[in-house]
């Protein structure tokens, strides 16, 4: 559709244009919305939606896309749409356009509003308070099952969702939840504080949204009530937004395990500036402790320069070390995954390395086995003076590393979560940078001592 | 309060056992469930919970406990579970289960669930119509809103949710979607066709999960309807089933950019033999492929070897490789992450490669100087012959192999994309494997052109 839609843009045809944005979903109008450069085809199509789509949409569209509109609509279109948003929509507005766009947002909007955006500014990123809304249902425990239904029907229109509803005292104290499904199967006449379930899921405004993420999947649930010190409920984290949430851990676990710095922002919005920050100090710190490895090297200059096979042994390196890598790679990244799962746990750490020593023995026999054949034979190995002995060596060594890299990289991760550092940063480069001189010390140490001088 | 609970059943406190668990969530309480090994203390426990509730913790256990605890339930009691079941967890039972239990159940649930059971256990793995279920709400359009909410605390107990409610004709085709909303603030006698959206979202059974997730995502749903060939509608797909999609499809994702072959289960419930077997080819696949770096180093034997800075370059070799996996790893990791999320396109990828070479250039300068600092000064090569001639050779050979890694490591993923491979198996490790390679052919022959014989 949207082609189509891009098509009839080019030849002027508004009308049907309008046609086919009826047809669409809000969602996707927003997609194509981001894709106009031009502000005034962008105006253009954005006053050819009704004002409450148009609402809806703006709140779909990325920043970029936002701020381009904002510019070219004027105060009374843009006070409707910032009353239109959900609060925390509102919120994440104000928190991405630059100053002078959000002194002209809080100017327009109602006192209200204005107070609620910056009630929830407040609240730490990444803080249940930060992602919450403050427009939800909440009754009062005294009402019957029909007085509530009314009173939903009245207010349910501007609430972020019906289906659960929270019970509050007087105080706003949180007293129990419910769903909307409990209430209509209810009778009439029974009282919410006898169908509601006092043992209520919530979290305080400066939970770690990674947490509350945890207890959605834990609980199954689909809306958690949020609460300030006092036990007062405050708003609702909905689980749309903690699919997004899960998303953004996810990209960020991914991040760090390939030693990048995380970020908020889509690649193609990231600066090449930005990206590079990213990326530099952890390759500057892994080139730097590669010294130590330059450092094994030199030491062992005699073992690997001298002799016949010193070539041989030289042309391993890379093999040898970069087995040890991936091998110590695999384990610390299914490690750092089940750690976040919450599926491995600190206190598992003896059966970890238990059954990660069996799969290292296994592992590492059949790399071997395989590899002298390949040394042999592929390489030609076997044509060179003591060429199965040199063989034999590469290989013994290979098993250690294989070995050393599987315990390695399986302890690393769970250490790290033990001393409360995130388990993600242990991932490849960083195991691998280890494996390389622990390879090479193993190398090295066994040619001394089991190859003719 | 588990550690309570272990406490008091150690004390063959069991009226105390009861207590806590009355006041425990139902998930915690499987939880629980699942660390108890002595199959006697299981049942012993299981049956303090009434059965409502302890059908409910039997969907939330983990199969090993599932089997645990139908080994020891008579058929009355199993049969009660069984058909408490929401269909969709009912036949994940049967999928894990092994074949006698499977017959046992089968044999004692009703013809109705049997049949339930069996249809929908013929749906691929993955599909839409394997994570289904078919328990939803579905009205006739010619109901009032009034008749439809009588209709919905009829039957709303049975059915997975009553948040969306589908609309279908006589011959079970969908026509419209609304909410339980919509239907409370409509008049009640607004016709439920004339309040409903016939824009409607939906999968056919066949269809991928990961495909239904992005819909989902794209869409702020958080249920959709599922229909078969002909458009009858056949089940829903809810939101927490979704949950557990993005999370597995992430681990997928995370496993093959490690080199791990994906897997299903938890770490702890997987075998040594098949932990080995999900890493053993990939590493055995890049053990052999490291024969080309062997013999590139063969090849320039004479350069590494013979001249006095010989073992200088050979010291430098894993510090360039390493760089350059690092880096390369990055970029692809990045790159891997933004197909996953729908944000960086085949279309992109000339803005990728633009954007990838300037960042490689800023990078790869800061990188070599900073290098070539700690050639001259932390190494000490200052102090050799020729020492600043080498250490900007080795500077130049890390610039250049930076730069290629960087576009390498960008056009890879976004290639597999267009290829219909799976852009994650292009991580780290395989890059890894080019780069080294092409870092050290770099090296080589830069220093066969730059320095002295």
């Amino acid at each position: 559709m949207k082609e189509r839609v891009f098509a009839e843009i080019e030849n002027n045809n508004y009308k049907n244009v309008k046609a086919t944005l009826k047809e669409m979903f809000v969602q996707d109008i927003a997609d194509l919305l981001e894709e106009i450069e031009d502000p005034a085809i962008l105006l253009k199509v954005f006053k050819l939606l009704t004002k409450d789509v148009g609402a809806e949409v703006f709140s779909y569209v990325n920043p970029d896309c936002q701020e381009a509109l904002i510019n070219v609509l004027t105060d009374k279109e843009l006070v409707y749409i910032v009353e239109e948003l959900s609060i925390d929509d509102a919120v994440d507005l104000v928190d991405e356009m630059p100053a002078n766009i959000v002194e002209r947002i809080l100017k327009i909007s109602t006192k209200d509003t204005r107070s609620e955006i910056n009630k929830l500014l407040k609240y730490e990123d990444d803080s249940a308070g930060s992602i919450m809304t403050t427009e939800f249902l909440a009754i009062k425990e005294n009402l019957t099952a029909e007085q509530a239904i009314n009173k939903i029907r009245k207010i349910g229109d501007n609430v972020e969702t019906i289906n659960v509803i929270y019970v509050t005292d007087k105080s706003k104290i949180l007293k129990g939840v419910l769903s909307i499904r409990d209430i209509l199967l209810a009778e009439p006449d029974e009282l919410i504080g006898d169908i509601m379930s006092d043992n209520i899921i919530f979290a305080t405004t400066n939970t770690d949204q990674e947490t509350i993420a945890q207890d959605f999947k834990q609980y199954d649930i689909i809306s958690m009530p949020i609460v300030d010190n006092e036990k007062r409920m405050v708003g609702i984290v909905t689980i749309d937004d903690i699919v997004r949430v899960i998303e953004d851990e996810n990209t960020e676990d991914i991040s760090k395990m390939a030693a990048v710095t995380p970020n908020d922002k889509p690649y193609l919005k990231t600066s090449v500036w930005k990206l590079f920050l990213q990326r530099v100090p952890w390759i500057m710190l892994l080139m730097i402790s590669s010294s130590i490895t330059s450092l094994i090297i030199t030491k062992n200059e005699s073992i690997l320069n001298a002799s016949a096979f010193g070539i041989i042994l030289t042309a391993c390196i890379p093999m040898i070390m970069g087995t040890g890598g991936n091998t110590g790679g695999q384990v610390s990244v299914t490690i750092i995954r089940g750690i976040a799962l919450d599926e491995i746990r600190f206190k598992d750490i003896f059966k970890v390395i238990w059954k990660e020593i069996r799969v290292a023995v296994i592992l590492g026999l059949s790399v071997s086995i395989v590899c002298f054949a390949k040394l042999l034979y592929l390489d030609g190995i076997i044509n060179e003076p003591n060429g199965i002995l040199v063989a034999s060596v590469i290989c013994l060594a290979m098993f250690v590393t294989i070995c050393i890299a599987k315990v390695v990289g399986c302890i690393l991760p769970l250490l790290a979560k033990k001393l409360h550092l995130d388990p993600a940063v242990m991932a490849s480069p960083f195991i691998t940078t280890i494996i390389d001189a622990v390879s090479l010390i193993i190398l090295c140490n066994l040619s001394l001592q089991l190859l003719p001088a």
